[in-house]
């Protein structure tokens, strides 16, 4: 900026524009219908007013749709739009001196100081008169009228009552001068994605494992006769491992041994053999016409199949014959397994992404993901994005929405918080996280605030599990059926997206390999029996939070979450709700799986219009219980063993006559 | 990213950078010799080990130096560098996959788990070939020497020993394959400025008053007579207000009455007469030769002379008839005087910056400053800069200093905290603060926090005035003598830079006009006579505390400001020290001019490297007491009629022995 080539006299500085991922690098996420607020810093030297604009529009489009911002002070201004398609939208600021507003301002001081406006009438006749030649005529005759009754002056009431007006604002406003304004540098870009991105339930099964008989293969056909029962707990969507052929080289037995017994089936991940790869399906569970007709019965219980996209190859892939080059192979002659030095995973090879092919490996893993695509499917969990390079997806993702923004990728990385930041910034839709291992109040706290309260928000969209098929925590592992309910509660309450390994969650397993997260006898290396009906399991409550998500739209989103006051690191006492409050949650859980706990909530209840020692009711949608409190201070006490949380439904004024039902 | 241009291997993400403000479109600062510590995000996807490196040259050169940087934690790298020439330098950061180290790490890792090695030698021997082929020839040798080795394989210890030696590990990094190295996609600057950009002292006085004799104008003859008890008082800034022809039309009387009597001498920001303006001296004050003389004997004190950059007219001042086209007219024919309604300042004319003819006013103003540069001014204190346009400020600033990187200035920007921000991000050195009003230990706390702790830091460098000729806070009209101290010890502590309108601080007038922080009988608009060695004067104290802060040189920082704990918030305790603690002070002000206060002063030994419970010895610097302290907590007692404050240099470790002079 050391030339004249700055226009001098566009005075407007537009900066800290918020959200802006990276400089702009990257694009922010909402769902359809969901609004972007803008912020910017928007000041010019001096005291002339500003005004601020927010500008949106789709990335295909050309002209620009505008927003006036409004002033939240300390020269911030803030203004909202609401993308309704999929796809991507741009949005920036302009930002401009309001010359008119200007002179309005001082001429109203000066009138209520007393002094003589009449060169400020002479001064404000000309610029009316200017702004008028770009006004269509009704408009123009209207300026005209009033530069003369500005330069007549001795009608002041009539003058002040006019310069004023709304409609005199609004002219001045859309015909005022253009050519100086300021245009903040950078077109940022939100990528918009469709309801499922925002508000998900997800249910994970091994299509194997579905015939209620031990021993036999389960097939698709078995799947769905199960989707009546998944529909009726509230899932929409059902996960399942890889569908492919495996391979029996190195195929690894029951526990993971290296050397697998006869009939054992081997890991879903370890994809490929001479029935074919990535594009085709293990036979023993049938078709392609029985997956596709899966899909399409699970579409008529409002459940969407997500399919696995695991990245690797078994060594008895066709690719490992035919594309050599797309592995790493060691002087020995052998190729490369995948490894963790000193850990070691026999079955499993990975691409090497540093071959000179990669445009062509590049090329042959987008048309896995678009044979599916083709097939009907649209949502993937993707296995360990984490070890494949970050522009390798980014490239992917960008390829596959370009013309088909419905697809939504969940990334399975658990790994460093900067990796998995990374691949959602570049296009995850969302992604599991560490909520698995945040017990405490403090942890949970932190890791929520992390992930809802920053820029991270804006991109990072977390699917809770309390469990996988990888991982029984430690807490699951020893704290019992109450274990199970507070973790489901959590998950289901703290984040719009969660899941569960769906039988075994069920069925509170809690045995582990020793010293280990692992699954005893873990379904990864075998078909299991599950007995759906055993006593104890959580069927009836799944279905009832799963009925409270669903019906409740605070609980369709995160980044409402806000933390509230409790005396006990025992409860977690949180809450969400719609902008408007009239959908209003409070959750109280016990977070000791052992022990009964109390303490008393503090309400906030200024935030909820509540006066102060106001009385309102509270409806606990799990046990349907109804509390009458009174003022901020309310006393709880949660008995593991019979209920370890609360989910409120707040209703904020007892009008007695209207709410008889509801005491019903 | 939706196109195959990228190369594919480039596996490194370096993001999150730290400094770099509003996305590397501003400079930080340094002076010459000071640290720039960068920090990045630089990780890949999986296990690989990563490098990270920082480079950074001069703007002007081709070739960049580089240093490694060092991994600090969660994928956090840091790396610092010091520019020693005045001017701009660049950096950026560089990562990559260190694939050498990643093989290393392997292979510990294999031998620590007692796998058989024999493939990874030979992984190894290969690598270290390729590598070799890019090494010197005494290199080259080395390398094909521990390439034979490891295909023998035989002597486990010795390989173990050679893979891992610094040299090794040296000509593997210096001469490894730099084809896919990542590299921030910004190369981010540093604006590097003379000493006096992050120390100085300035004391204020108006020339005309600078005789003893009352109702006489003084000249610059007569500044020069001052200069050795200015030395002596420890300022090495003395500046003036404008020297130039002040206008007689319209000229304000005392206390800025509307008509001036008989011999006011009008203020000197009422700039411009038949006698030249911004170019010409106001006769009274002497001639071009004495200005000069004055500026170089003030050199010879160690002071440097501040000019003042007021870019506003008197009705009188020859632009208003030779370039009527710079200013606001009326159409009563009259020119647009400054205003803030309904405020008046009918001595002053504002210059119009939306003018047409802004290039020909950015260049004549521009021609004003290159007029005192050549005349030897370096140091300019810029009056009132928010008034004009952001882009001219940095435009003027950018083209004064590519030819004199030596140039400094200082905004005069008491407005809102954007302004003031974005007048640092666009060049000015230091900048006028909020300090004149901060006066509870939360004001200043949060104060100190938000322009040290933050990226506000890396721009923004703070010059706290405690009074200037428009500002007689009330802090200062009603806390009498003690009052003065304590805003004196605070500024000359907490800020790096500190000045004070001199004579009337010294002296400790508080006669305010009332209800306003204006002077009783301002300077600004009569000759004043003052008495210096008057009863109660601070002039012993100020000299000290001067002293102090040139003999230390933690206190010629800001940003390595702390606060630490004292129950008691009349107390502010806080401390500062160098990089390695060589020089260590904690000051304690008691902020309450009216009462003895005391206080438990919670000194964080950790921090300080004392171990706990142990005794170390702080020496009061204002009293010449000296205390030893046993352990964190230690009670102080200020009786602000006595001494608000301490000053505490301290000794970390007592060696008796040693120290017996210390004691004396």
């Amino acid at each position: 900026m050391h030339s004249m080539d700055v226009e001098g006299r566009n005075r407007v500085i537009i900066e800290g524009i918020e959200p802006e991922i990276d400089g702009g690098r990257y694009p922010i996420k909402r769902v359809a219908g969901e609004k972007v607020t803008v912020e910017a810093d928007v000041f010019a030297e001096g005291h002339d007013i500003v005004a601020a604009i927010l500008e949106y529009r789709r990335e295909d489009q050309e002209s620009w749709s505008e927003v006036s911002m409004r002033h939240v002070g300390n020269d911030r201004w803030e203004g909202s739009f609401v993308p309704l398609k999929l796809g991507r939208y741009r949005y920036r600021v302009r930002g401009y001196v309001d010359v008119y507003l200007t002179w309005l301002e001082g001429l109203k001081k000066k009138h209520g100081a007393g002094q003589d406006l009449s060169v400020e009438f002479a001064i404000g006749a000309a610029y009316i008169v200017e702004v008028s030649e770009r006004a269509a005529p009704e408009e123009t005759r209207k300026l005209a009228e009033l530069a003369g009754l500005l330069r007549k002056g001795d009608d002041l009431e009539r003058i002040l009552q006019r310069v004023g007006s709304e409609e005199t604002l609004h002219i001045m406003r859309t015909c005022r001068e253009r050519d100086n304004e300021s245009l903040y540098g950078k077109e940022l870009t939100v990528v918009v994605e469709r309801e499922k991105a925002g508000f998900s339930t997800w249910y994970e099964l091994f299509p194997r494992s579905a015939t209620g008989e031990a021993g036999s293969h389960g097939t698709f056909r078995d799947c769905e006769a199960l989707l009546p029962d998944i529909a009726r707990l509230g899932f929409d969507v059902l996960y399942l491992p890889p569908i492919h052929p495996i391979g029996s080289s190195r195929r690894k037995g029951k526990n993971n041994v290296l050397v697998a017994g006869e009939g054992d089936p081997g890991s879903p991940w370890a994809i490929g053999s001479d029935e074919g790869g990535h594009k085709a399906i293990h036979p023993e569970l049938g078709t392609m016409d029985d997956f596709l007709r899966l899909v399409s019965e699970a579409k008529k219980h409002g459940i969407e199949i997500a399919m696995d996209i695991a990245f690797q190859c078994s060594p008895d892939h066709p690719y490992v014959k035919e594309h050599p080059e797309w592995f790493r192979w060691r002087p020995d002659g052998t190729v490369q397994f995948a490894e963790n030095p000193p850990k070691k995973y026999e079955d499993i090879i990975p691409f090497d992404f540093e071959t000179r092919s990669w445009r062509e490996l590049w090329e042959e893993l987008k048309s896995i993901v678009l044979f599916w695509v083709d097939k009907g499917i649209t949502l993937f969990r993707v296995d360990n994005p984490h070890t494949k390079p970050f522009p390798f997806w980014e490239w992917l993702i960008g390829e596959v929405r370009r013309t088909r923004p419905e697809v939504l990728f969940l990334s399975e990385a658990f790994t460093r918080p900067k990796v998995m930041y990374r691949l959602a910034k570049i296009g995850f839709s969302m992604s599991y996280t560490y909520f698995t291992w945040r017990n405490t109040k403090r942890e949970l706290t932190e890791y929520m605030t992390e992930i809802t309260r920053s820029q991270v928000g804006e991109y990072f969209r977390p699917n809770f599990w309390p469990n996988t098929p990888d991982i029984l925590s430690e807490y699951l592992q020893y704290g019992g059926r109450p274990a199970f309910v507070i973790r489901l509660v959590l998950a289901a309450t703290l984040s719009s997206h969660y899941g569960i390994y769906g039988p075994a969650y069920e069925l509170c397993v809690s045995d582990a390999v020793s010293g280990k997260e692992e699954y005893d006898d873990s379904e990864k290396y075998e078909i299991k029996k599950w007995d759906l009906e055993k006593p104890g399991n959580l069927r009836e409550f799944i279905a009832r939070v799963n009925r409270i998500r669903r019906e409740n739209p605070a609980l369709q989103s995160t980044r409402n979450l806000r933390f509230y006051e409790v005396e006990n690191d025992n409860l977690l006492f949180y809450g969400k709700h719609t902008d408007d409050l009239d959908n209003l949650l409070l959750v109280v859980v016990n977070l000791d799986p052992f022990h009964t706990q109390s303490g008393v909530l503090r309400v906030p209840l200024k935030d909820f219009g509540i006066e102060p020692g106001g009385s309102f009711l509270v409806h606990d949608l799990l046990s349907n219980d109804r509390f009458i409190w009174h003022g901020a201070d309310n006393h709880v006490t949660l008995d593991p063993r019979v209920a370890p949380a609360y989910i409120f439904h707040v209703r904020r004024r007892l009008k007695r006559e209207h709410d008889f039902d509801y005491f019903m």
